[in-house]
């Protein structure tokens, strides 16, 4: 699928606000069906033991996916969650987490996404969790209203 | 299992700290393997529709069903998520988010936990999502260090 | 929603085909939304260890979660299973498994489901396995060729 | 970590009992880690749309990745399921199923561990489902009675 450049750097933007911004995820790079973010670790999203907390890992694998779908769809057309599944290999820690999501499987209304959450302390880069999604992509108009 | 009272008092206050508290989640009750959170929903947590980001629906019920865990096994043992799946049912709206997380089976290194997560509109309160996870209880000494 | 008896009766028969019936399921009973069924555990459904093999637990899982969404879309609908996480409380053996299926939420074209499945033993029944499944309901000229 | 050749071998042969030749998988190459196998598709696989079974289809990637982790463990330890995710890119179908699977993360108790199940028709082979598992290693002296 060929997507524009503009909607490509539009959505990029768009990646980082409310929720997202407030827990200080950066947009790195987008392209179709690919998306790759930040976030540098600080005492704010550490959990009890001070690793990062599991529920800020899964918020960047859940967006960073959603983003790569919304690369694929067209632009009158909206990305929920529907459900997703992750694994935590190690716990999270070091300077900064990068999430790579990708779409496995993009059809006209679901689509299916994994995205991996690596930890970087460093020069050494470790996949600390990856997450599957199922996404389904919703007319502007069928949208519930928050 | 007998749970001193002083233990769930403490875990109680525990469980809101870092990342947890910076989201805003508030510890409404526990018992041996129940626990009982809310979020009053604001700006900050919201995603690109308006509705609750789905990753703090998550955080929510993750961290719900590890306090649930954390209240059945030793004190010197300590809780980490290994995996869940979380069904996101609606998009989750309204004042507040409550999250009821229990454990199904405890064992001595594993449990097994579901969290029900809920958003309440005035006295509406309807089911958004539900997760179930796996976690691990780790001896003190065993931790990773972080 | 009203679900005509005739469409229960046809739908009960129509669950056991195929690989259903060639594992040796049994329809118990089907409801509208919620749908039971049994298995009398033989050498062949066993693994390794002389236990039910997670697969099987898995496929009962599966197949009543199925029919128990078949029940709640009209008859010019197929369903197909998107995705399911199945956890594994205990290893299960016995005289036969149960399965209880029900729809948690019923969409137009994606329903949310939960399937256990218990173990039993003489007069013990004993919870071994939960799912969580994302169904779809697709109509039938919609449906790929096999 | 070093496997032998005779420990592979022995696996590769102890795969396939029970339920799963029952079903009729064969095993086609174990490594450390690493395991591959296929099913002839016939009539008794089938759903009632004509498509293999997603029970069938999970049935597959369990058992594979059990093995795939039974490669890493000491010969005194067995292997079981706690969970796994699996996804239905599309309805399954054609000559054979073929699953891959792999351990991601070894772990002395726990391993994380992935597969991934094509459909084969003719010369086209098309991914049709991945799984995401989480194993434990028992060892024997440990093992519930079946």
């Amino acid at each position: 699928m060929k997507v524009e450049k503009d909607r490509l750097n539009q959505l990029k933007r768009d990646a980082i606000q409310g929720f997202i911004k407030y827990i200080g995820m950066k947009a790195v790079s987008l392209s179709p069906g690919r998306f790759t973010t930040r976030l540098k670790l600080e005492k704010r999203h550490l959990q009890q033991d001070g690793f990062a907390h599991a529920g800020l890992v899964a918020a960047m694998a859940d967006h960073t996916a959603g983003y790569a779908s919304f690369s694929l769809v067209p632009a009158d057309r909206r990305i929920l969650t529907m459900e997703y599944k992750i694994s935590y290999f190690r716990p999270a820690g070091g300077d900064y987490l990068e999430c790579q999501g990708h779409v496995i499987k993009a059809g006209r209304q679901v689509l299916f996404t994994q995205a991996d959450v690596y930890a970087v302390k460093g020069k050494t880069k470790t996949l600390v969790a990856r997450a599957m999604h199922t996404m389904t992509a919703v007319p502007v108009e069928k949208m519930p209203k928050a």
